[in-house]
Order: structure tokens, then C-alpha cells, then sequence
């Protein structure tokens, strides 16, 4: 087998024009063109492994994915007197994405390292307009609600789903995976005039479970549910208990850590 | 005839998705939305009268138009203890826009007002990012150069356009106005990091205008022209002579002033 080098890509994406990140038949995917575009580089089919998937229209800021690189061919084309020279890779590589997907930085990592089993840590942001206007230039990853949220209430709401907890109820129903255990590490809910962002760091995330989480928020806010009947939506382990799912275009990965 | 009620409109857009302002057969376009919208709450046919066009792709942060309404209709729907309110139709009007065109105001002219004829100044900017990497978020309204530019020697070139002039050598050949004569007010140039911002004020552009202006500075700003060459250019009257006309997408009408 040719030797082979493992990278580590930060990539930053605009998901509005995207079916999502995976590679699916006749769809636009991140994931998609990123492989189409490293296969055309480096004459092969490149597999771009992501840390997961996010949905349709859920855009990244600071998005990871690794992939496995033939090694000749990067010393020839990528590297600087004699050093591997990632910055001619990612400028070849930004030439051929489109304009709303970009990768921002490489880094080698060793050959065993894999983005989606080794994601120890994901922060999602989701942001809403509450009143006045959503103005054009905002409206691409803010989603609008024509009401007043109370931000302590949705606060003391967001501190009964920290730690670990089974989260079938703020999961989608369509999901097939079986373990709902996940821990949450952070949430915090700033507002700057009338736009609400919501940030919340975990080990994982289940389905649908960030924008149900804060569909669930948004209700503790109007008033519609108190704060501490979050705690009785977990335990009920019951998706129907939990508020809506808000839509994808508020959503924008963070980042990932390891 | 029916009692009138002339209204100036304040009004953003992300002009992406748009075949420019002005109403085409069978292409989306700004003026097309809006009087789809007006006419629609009105139950009549409502004419949008711009300030003038923008081209596909081309925003608008606070582009202004007027419109003449049925006096009696915004009495009945759009008042409040026999006062008119405007944040109601203003409401109303957002609620059956799409999101990427907004009214922010709506204000009460006199009936011989008109948006077209009575602008006084108008303000464009345009940005430009040279050099490192054009972000997904920003790339809605903002244009890559990998190349970069010296500020000083573009401001020293803007000066010459400063003043009344004879725009021909700016303006794109395809255009049917005669008079060509312009008065450019000012131009800024700003940079912070790798994004430069061109703001030009005048008292109104020829087509293509600001695109071919900006075009031209950044072929002062590469070394390609000499500062003091914009003098000549502008008196060649000859559109071959400047730069390229940038595209449409790092274009944002800024303000309108009567």
C-alpha cells in the first residue's frame, strides 16, 4: 500500500445551498464537494471523513474533518525546501470550493487519528431575532420569532439539561441510534438588542437534539412552559413532551475538539 | 379618483438571489416582490417607484422608494385611535415578504414626491477581501483578490474622481444615457485586516459606475496603473481605458438622501 499522511481540516461552510454534510446521490453535500475536489487534487478518490454530520441548511463556522492523503504526491506538490507546505494545499484547494465552503487550516495528525470517533467536545450556535425586523444581512443563519423571550427564565430552564442525562425526548423520533445518553457541558444564552444566542457544548449530539433543545428554551421564554418542568421533559424520556424543532438555518457548528 | 397617500419606503435586500431591482417578465426580482406583496395587501395594483435600479446581485442596506396607496384602505387597516400606523402595515407588508427583502420604514411625503427624481445623494460601498482566505460568512457581499493593495496610493487616485466629471471611461459601453456628467461628492477607502471597504458618495451613477470606479483603483492598488493615470483616463471618454468591472456581489446600495 502507498504510504499514506493523515490530516486534520478546519472548514468553515454556509450550509443554506447544501443537503447537508454527507455525500448523498444526486444532492449537493458538503462532504460532496469537498471529495470531489481533493479527488481532482490529488488524481484519486480522497475520502473526507467528518466529526458528523449536520443537516440541511445547518451552516460551521470551525467545522473537522480528517482525511488520508497520498504521501509522495504531497511531498511533490505541497512542501517548501523540503518541508510540507499546507498553506499551497489549502490555497489549491479554496480555488476549486465554491465560495460558500472553505477549509482554514491543515494539520498533520498521526495515521490512527480519526475526526468522528475522536470528537471529544462540539459547540453549536443557535440564534434568533425576538421583535423588530430580521434584516436581510441576518437572516442567512438567524431565525425569527415575533416575541419577547424572558433570558433568566430560559437560563434556570437550561441549567436542569447540564450534566449527563438520557435525552430521548429532545431527540428526533426518526433516529435509529439506541444509546441517548449524552452529557452536556455549557449552555449559555446571551442577547445582544433583539438577537438571542444560544451556545451549548457537549460530549455529542443526538438527532435534531440542539434545535429541539432550544425550540424547548424558546417555549420556557414566551412563558408556555416554567423553567423547572424541563426536568419532568427529560425524565419523561417522551419527544412529544419537548418543544418544537426550530429550523436548520439558526443552527452553525462552532466547533469540535479533541 | 380615489384619495391617494404617498409613502416613502426604507427598504434592505440581499440582492443574490434577484434579477436586480427593476420588474422583468418571469425573473424574481426586487421590485417584482414588492409590488407582488403591496398589491397583494392592497387588493390593487400598487406601483414601487425605486430610486433607481440595482443590478442582479447587487444589496441594498437602505435603499428608498415611494409608493402611492389607497388613503382610505390604510385609514381603515392601518391606524390606531384614528392615527395612521405604520409599524402595523410595515408588519404586515414583512410578514408576506420572503426574507431576503425587508421594509425597515415607512414615512408620509407630500403627493409630488417622487423617489426617482427627487434623490439628491446616493452612497455605495464595496468590499473587498485581498488576500488570506474569504470566509463563507462573509462571502455573500464580498469579493476575493489574492493580491495585495496599497490604500494610500488608491486614495490618492480617488481624488481625481472627487467633482463634477464626465463619466463616459466609467461606464459601461452598453448604457443608452446621454449625458454622462456625474458629481462625485467622496470616496473612502477603509481596510481592517484583509477587508477593504470603498464607500462612494455622488449625486447619482451611470451603469455599472461604481463597479468599473473600484475596478480601476485596484489596478492602482496592484501597481498596475499609476495614481495620477485615473486623470487621464477620465479624459480619454473612453470605457477601454479603465479597469475591469467588478461583480455585482461586493455592491451594497448604502443610503439615499432627498
Amino acid at each position: 500500500m502507498q504510504d499514506k499522511i493523515n490530516v486534520l481540516l478546519t472548514i468553515s461552510y454556509l450550509g443554506t445551498n447544501y443537503a447537508g454534510w454527507q455525500v448523498q446521490k444526486n444532492k449537493k453535500t458538503i462532504q460532496g464537494e469537498l471529495e470531489r475536489v481533493f479527488s481532482k487534487i490529488f488524481n484519486e478518490k480522497i475520502e473526507i471523513i467528518g466529526s458528523g454530520r449536520t443537516d440541511a441548511g445547518v451552516h460551521a463556522k470551525s467545522a473537522k474533518a480528517n482525511a488520508l492523503l497520498p504521501l509522495c504526491f504531497v511531498k511533490k506538490h505541497f512542501s517548501n525546501n523540503g518541508k510540507l507546505d499546507f498553506s499551497k494545499l489549502i490555497n489549491s484547494i479554496n480555488q476549486l470550493l465554491p465560495d460558500d465552503i472553505k477549509i482554514l487550516k491543515i494539520k498533520k495528525v498521526g495515521l490512527n487519528f480519526n475526526a468522528r470517533f475522536g470528537a471529544k467536545q462540539k459547540t453549536y450556535s443557535y440564534k434568533i431575532k425576538c421583535g423588530g425586523i430580521l434584516l436581510p444581512f441576518d437572516s442567512f443563519n438567524t431565525v425569527f420569532i415575533n416575541q419577547k423571550l424572558d433570558i433568566e427564565k430560559m437560563q434556570q430552564a437550561s441549567k436542569y439539561l447540564i450534566g449527563e442525562h438520557d435525552f430521548t425526548s429532545f431527540c428526533s423520533a426518526k433516529t435509529e441510534i439506541e444509546n441517548k445518553v449524552r452529557t452536556i457541558f455549557d449552555i449559555t444564552i446571551k442577547q445582544n438588542k433583539n438577537i438571542i444566542t444560544f451556545e451549548i457544548t457537549g460530549n455529542g449530539f443526538l438527532y435534531n437534539m440542539v434545535r429541539i433543545i432550544v425550540g424547548t428554551l424558546v417555549d420556557v421564554g414566551s412563558g408556555k412552559l416554567k423553567p423547572e418542568e424541563i426536568k419532568n421533559i427529560l425524565n419523561s424520556k417522551n419527544r412529544e413532551k419537548a418543544g418544537k424543532t426550530l429550523p436548520a438555518k439558526g443552527l452553525t457548528l462552532k466547533n469540535v475538539k479533541y
